[in-house]
């Protein structure tokens, strides 16, 4: 497999849009339906104009161990009931590859799993968050403004989004009081 | 080989320190003698104080390519002749292994090199710089106030420092008339 034939820049500019960028993710409500505890009110915000969750911008690598692959994530503020908005969360393909992520605006959390065990990382602008191989992982904007964070990781990590839709999550963060708390899954 | 067992938290403050780091590496010119063109100016600052060039702070990891190393340097503004602080440079001992940089505070170039192609960045505050698998690269501070960024690695990259101190870098960043220009290494 080729590697990338030559060093460059990029740039996160203050609204956390990574450019240049080569593939981007656009979710909305519907594209994650069902991830959300309160069903009724899922259904209700996707009836009432289908929110946009978050939006990542990548910059492509070739699928090589060698490679380092770089994406800015703006996970908007909101929430489905009392849940607020995530990302669908992952474990990567090839299950011994680490992610590390960079807070660059906003606040949120941090949400791991593997096999019996949980996290919950709270991050903020400059936190560096370490997800060690093997863990899921999902982020949660806990916040009033977009949260917005880089991540960086392995050419050829890849996604497993499929467990995540079948198994869920053990954790929600929801809010409580006006204040994020953090609830097992029913 | 174990890996990291957990996912954790880590963070950069407004100096670039990262917290919790497990090693640091400290770099005086005495450290890296040899290294700048004028070996005169290089001698007389030696004895005059051997300043501090840059501090890494790193949170070592293990050995495995799924794994991933955060480290943040701190390149301190100065010259040696008209040549700008730099660091030594290094290409990693597994080639095939690309970096990621995030530009933190100051200013400075990424000067990056392999085979007869060398290649010069400018970083700033949110610039991400991608070093290519088998790159060498080095970093220099051209501007007045600490230049900081943040770096990822894979776990097994290792660095190979050894090709640099023997064959040196085919360019140069100096000072020509107040700003930076790029020349050819004698």
């Amino acid at each position: 497999m080729d590697l990338t034939p030559s060093s460059f820049a990029m740039a996160v500019d203050a609204q956390g849009f990574l450019e240049p960028w080569t593939s981007k993710i656009e979710r909305r409500l519907a594209d994650m339906a069902g991830m959300y505890a309160d069903a009724d009110a899922e259904r209700a915000a996707i009836a009432a104009g289908d929110p946009l969750v978050y939006e990542v911008f990548q910059h492509d690598m070739p699928e090589h161990p060698g490679e380092l692959v770089v994406c800015t994530t703006r996970l908007y503020p909101g929430r489905v009931g009392d849940e607020y908005f995530m990302t669908k969360g992952h474990y990567h393909r090839i299950r011994e590859r680490a992610e590390v992520y960079y807070g660059l605006a906003g606040e949120g959390r941090l949400v791991v799993a593997v096999d019996d065990r949980t996290d919950v990382i709270p991050m903020r602008p400059g936190t560096v968050a370490y997800v060690a191989p093997r863990w899921a992982h999902r982020t949660v904007n806990t916040g009033s403004e977009p949260f917005v964070f880089l991540a960086v990781y392995h050419g050829d990590a890849g996604h497993d989004y499929g467990t995540i839709e079948t198994e869920g999550f053990p954790l929600r963060v929801v809010e409580r009081d006006g204040a994020p708390a953090v609830v097992e899954s029913r």
